[in-house]
């Protein structure tokens, strides 16, 4: 998406309540003092691009505070409207401060008078936000994506001296579903059933046609795009419960032996058979109702760890490559062959494609429009950065994002600190860098300790995503990332603590009254995840810049 | 407590729910191949001494399986029975399995005859199960404490093929409440309210008199000691709200200057003012107050982190010093001198004393009925062990069992393999190891994250401190210590996994379903801990054995 020019003149907005006490967050020096700038309540999260801090306090009056659009019927706004009402006002006691002005409505206005069904690839997220006592708000954005953002900034800036319960963004953007995977296969095809009747952890363990699309119409009402990723040629245990002639058998002592992965691991998981036409018109069969599901431009394909060990054991495989010229180790070449036809079926069908980096790093050549995802390397993803980018791949950078390598203490810094643009490219590598993606895989997360660990912590890739790169004081930013948790707290996500410290008179309520109460079986998105199913085999959540 | 000598005859019972499809865990090896002995559904947590496994399976019909004792008129036991029979037989649809034995009834045998008031430190918690198609179950102990080990050992056994809400055990039976610390002293003391008033985070932030019995009587029926810490002479910011002259104030450039803590952090906190006479009296004010409150014959005194530095800043103290003939710098003989009044003190009131390494270490001598905990040296405990058993006293373990320094993946095996009894010692000095403590401090820990930390890897703790030294195969616990935590989840705890895998339809409630609804401002303990309440400064659990 564009790169988000924000301007915002920045005024807290307080409303009061005289039945609750004071919600302030209490920092705690534990061991060591507190380093950082201290921020007024209602500082926003992500840092707007460009803001200014007015000393002006205003207030609103509940009860007579219209929120409108010069844009008629169109349901992203109305819907906005309606639900960013209910966030500021939730409490039913809350009432204007008697001693301050009182802004007297807000208006969003947009410029393109286009209403825009789904968020894309290039949708431009810029809004302005402009706050005067006597005006009141304008939110002014070329289209309805960028308003969204900007009513989320606004409802930041508004601080109730209660607690408000509802849900929290921080604008992300895409939410990258990683939906099937070797364990399980969830989702239930309408062509291929037994997919996931075979496939899936069981029956129960299933995403139905109605869950996927509630899921993309609760994350589209929030400017939230949804990409599948359905991994091939690797990663594909779970099709071979119901479609075992799709997969390459393992050779041991001369005879075909499926499911060595049980016994050996990872290394040695099969991978779809590129030998068979079949294979490639499943997959264009597939992929022809997976476009047509998901709304999204991009279809993810996966493509990572497909490796050689089972190809390597098949005499099939190895007469399949003499046949084509391949020498009898060039692996890399069977591997380009799979990869180049599932991704020119799936562009052939009008999908935009990402991948993994794995094929390219292997020397594989595929389509150059194909967006190519950066995961491997930690602390060393730069290299990985220069050489796809130069090669002339758009890239996005989830190396340094992964959210469920958890540890002791403040380890959200380091997230924050991991710029997806800072290597030794030219600008127009540095240009090839679409975006950064937070991920938990969830080997040892699940219901119990999935939000806990995703938020705040993915919050800080949300603001190393949004914000300039030079907004880069861990120390300062702690104290507003500590606000923005116990503003999602109030809105019912379970978000662990920053510093220590606590949330004032949220601490005097049960966990059970604002965690989110969604079944697991209706799988809906919140805040730009799904909602906590243990049955999910992990996620990615980006911005794409 | 005793040794606890457990003999079981380990038989899984079957209950069946003809309206639910089977809860079996599945294991899922994410990259790697599971290792260990897979452990049949019904499989106790921790481990009992001496055990042996019948392949018979038996059944019980939940309306009629008289659960008896013949301790008459004993509160500890008949709530006891009424307690497991709702773990039991919670959900109203389970029913005997057709095609089994069905066991009779349960019956509690307590051969000293006396119902017992609070758990102690020499409490005998052995117990004998015994499990026997026609005569039905037996729980044989000589006191009720080990009855209530044995009614769970036997409620674990009890396998039931759909979920069974309620609250867990993991045979812990002390719960050490860290009650007050330097950021804020939520104890409403009888004698002494301004302790609170002013040192509490807010007037709600506190733990009233009600709140602590509340917390005592719960812990009590499940046969859970409750110690409190009120640690002196450091760690007091807290006390110095109220009673600021209760403490050494710090001088910088020949002014005394309070607060430093806030500036200049930890290592130069302030400590009680031991040059005078009021102090003690206050100590001894303060710990008749609380040896009444809290029934348990056991205080902790803490002492643990006597920064000096503040005693080094204060002319007062110098001249103290010198009076007493020690040297400039004997500030271990000043501490030594605060420690030793105080806990004669506390003794003198006719309480028994623990208290942290660091007085010890530091070279003071202290009575030798005092407890010592050692906390340091995380992997070099031992030399702690070696050298504080040597000069004779007893002593329990926590440094290896820091719960709060989570990291990613199945880090609780280095719980699991942390013996406190292996360190190069003679037979007396092991003996002189009382026994370990799960601790968790709270400085990135609250109601959002506390559980799913603290479960199950407290429960690996508590397998080490129950079963014996050579059951040490963490690849075979893992899949017993998975059932556990998916026990503790149909309970109510939110454990988090321990494998990668799901725990069945467990996964399709809500977290809010399975979750505790105790508000914090209640805070009765749960499973040897209390409640969640971010105002809690840090706990540790532990068995004594």
């Amino acid at each position: 998406m564009a790169v988000k020019i924000t301007w915002l003149i920045w005024i807290t907005i307080l409303v009061s309540c005289e039945l609750y006490v004071e919600a302030d967050i209490t920092y705690i020096s534990a061991r060591i003092p507190l380093q950082g700038q201290r921020w007024p309540p209602g500082s926003p999260w992500p840092l707007p691009l460009q803001w200014r801090h007015s000393p002006l306090l205003l207030t609103i009056n509940p009860s007579n505070f219209p929120m409108v659009t010069d844009l008629e019927s169109c349901d992203v706004i109305d819907k906005a409207l309606h639900r960013y009402r209910g966030l500021l006002f939730q409490n039913p006691n809350v009432t204007e401060d008697k001693n301050l002005p009182v802004l007297p409505k807000l208006r969003v206005h947009i410029s393109s008078r286009v209403c825009g069904l789904y968020p894309k690839q290039d949708t431009d997220e810029q809004y302005e936000l402009d706050i005067h006592s006597e005006n009141g708000v304008t939110v002014t954005a070329r289209e309805v994506w960028g308003a969204l953002r900007g009513l989320e900034t606004f409802s930041q800036l508004v601080y109730t001296s209660n607690n408000v319960e509802a849900m929290s963004y921080n604008k992300l953007n895409v939410f990258h579903w990683h939906i099937v995977d070797d364990q399980s296969f969830p989702y239930v095809s309408k062509k291929f059933p037994e997919l996931s009747n075979k496939g899936a952890y069981s029956p129960h363990h299933v995403y139905t046609q109605a869950d996927v699309a509630k899921v993309i119409e609760f994350a589209r009402l929030r400017g939230i795009r949804v990409i599948p990723e359905f991994d091939t040629p690797g990663h594909t245990q779970s099709w071979g419960k119901a479609y075992p002639e799709l997969l390459t058998p393992c050779w041991v002592d001369n005879q075909p032996f499926r499911d060595l992965y049980g016994l050996e691991g990872h290394a040695r998981s099969e991978n779809m058979d590129p030998t068979k036409n079949q294979t490639f018109e499943f997959m264009r069969d597939f992929f022809s109702e997976i476009i047509e599901v998901f709304k999204d431009e991009y279809i993810d394909l996966g493509m990572d760890e497909a490796h050689y060990y089972c190809w390597q054991s098949s005499p099939n495989i190895s007469q399949f490559m003499a046949d084509r010229g391949y020498e009898p180790d060039e692996y890399y070449k069977l591997e380009e062959y799979y990869d180049t036809k599932v991704i020119n079926i799936v562009r052939s069908l009008g999908a935009k494609v990402f991948i993994y980096q794995d094929p390219i790093e292997h020397g594989a050549k595929v389509d150059k429009n194909t967006i190519v995802r950066v995961w491997k390397g930690k602390g060393q993803w730069q290299d990985y950065a220069y050489t796809i980018t130069d090669l002339g791949y758009n890239v996005t950078i989830t190396s340094c994002y992964y959210l469920n390598y958890i540890s002791y203490g403040e380890d959200w810094r380091k997230y924050y600190l991991c710029d997806p643009q800072q290597f030794n490219g030219t600008q127009k590598q540095k240009d090839r860098i679409l975006g950064g993606e937070a991920s938990i895989w969830t080997e040892y997360v699940d219901e119990t300790n999935l939000l806990s660990r995703l938020w705040p912590r993915g919050s800080a890739v949300a603001e190393r995503l949004w914000s300039d790169a030079d907004v880069n004081d861990t120390d300062s930013a702690a104290f507003r990332l500590d606000e923005h948790r116990c503003r999602m707290r109030r809105r019912g996500i379970p978000a662990q603590p920053v510093l220590p410290g606590n949330c004032g008179d949220l601490d005097l309520k049960p966990v059970a009254d604002v965690i989110m109460t969604t079944p697991c079986k209706t799988s809906s998105a919140k805040t730009s995840t799904t909602s906590v199913c243990v049955w999910l085999i992990g996620f990615l959540m980006y911005a794409v810049f």
